[in-house]
């Protein structure tokens, strides 16, 4: 199955946590066991996955992404964005994840968020879930391996 | 199915479009709907998804991740790649994007591009094809979230 | 098949080569062809292939990760560990691998590596299986494509 999300940004670089978004997707799309590919048609803006309790986080991370490709740089590019096309192919423009009883399986501080690196912009956002052939369950416990 | 695809670079660091030649493979799969996974099997190449519209954007892409990870830096590792192999592992060495109608479903600025970051060298790329279960269609409309 | 794997690190920063814990995974399964997702479940951690033959490139990878992104920024994060976050969105959270006979399917000079960003720590590796409907080889050779 493959669903086709919109959103909305407002700022040029901004964070929009779709956690429970893709989860509505996978629980409409009634797999139980499979994976979900959630891809950004894109080319200057992310997806990344990380911690939700701190909104400052947000903040540095995107304050840092723009001083590693700071956008007033002098690019060739005529369009004066190639800091957002620069960050979009480093921070990557998708993630895939583990479904298991019909919900994405996530560690306990993981999010999902799109991230905007040229907005304002109207954006779209791929979810692609595969069922597995058969239904499987996720192990209570870890097995170490060292 | 996995098909093998070999590439010739020409420079040290360059960028080549191969988005004709995974959408060649997909359609010699026969695969109407599915994924497909293009995987790098080096550690001093990367491939990520930007825009083919003007040639100055590939040369800023370029030009940035040197600037980040410049080659001239003291590292330890004697080769003197150690640029190469560090650029390889923050670009990433696949890219994952979804089938539908037999073909490679992009947003429409997007083309997959190859990396080299340590040529020229003879290179592959693998693409691994995976079919639904069930044939599927892309809706025509996104459904906004926010 | 979903499985969960423990580990113990012991740094604040480190690379665990886990190559050989994801083919004995993969070898478990008795699948022959398909995919394989491994999923770090934390946001201060994360997943790389690189070479495996000098430990002097392990050091340069982390020494250039610190440097891109260093601990004493000032941030805004209470928690102090903002850089972890922000290198893991950076290096990625996952790599998906192709699986043919039975086996793990990497290039000659590819190991996996567990990247620790915030350690020491218990953590976690997740390894999702899947198996393709029909079996497949892969190619003796490359079609060149350019």
């Amino acid at each position: 199955m493959v669903y086709r999300l919109g959103i909305k940004t407002n700022r040029v670089k901004e964070m929009i946590n779709i956690t429970l978004a893709i989860q509505n997707v996978v629980r409409k799309s009634k797999v139980v066991s499979g994976t979900v590919l959630v891809f950004i048609p894109h080319t200057t803006a992310s997806i990344i996955i990380t911690e939700n309790t701190d909104p400052d986080l947000l903040k540095d991370i995107l304050w840092k992404y723009s001083e590693l490709v700071p956008r007033n740089t002098t690019f060739d590019h005529l369009e004066g964005n190639s800091d957002s096309h620069i960050l979009s192919t480093l921070v990557g423009n998708s993630v895939q994840l583990i479904i298991a009883k019909n919900s994405l399986w996530l560690g306990p501080w993981q999010s999902i968020y799109y991230v905007e690196l040229d907005g304002p912009k109207g954006r779209e956002i791929w979810v692609k879930i595969t069922a597995d052939s058969t239904t499987e369950d996720i192990p209570d416990e870890a097995i170490f391996i060292e």
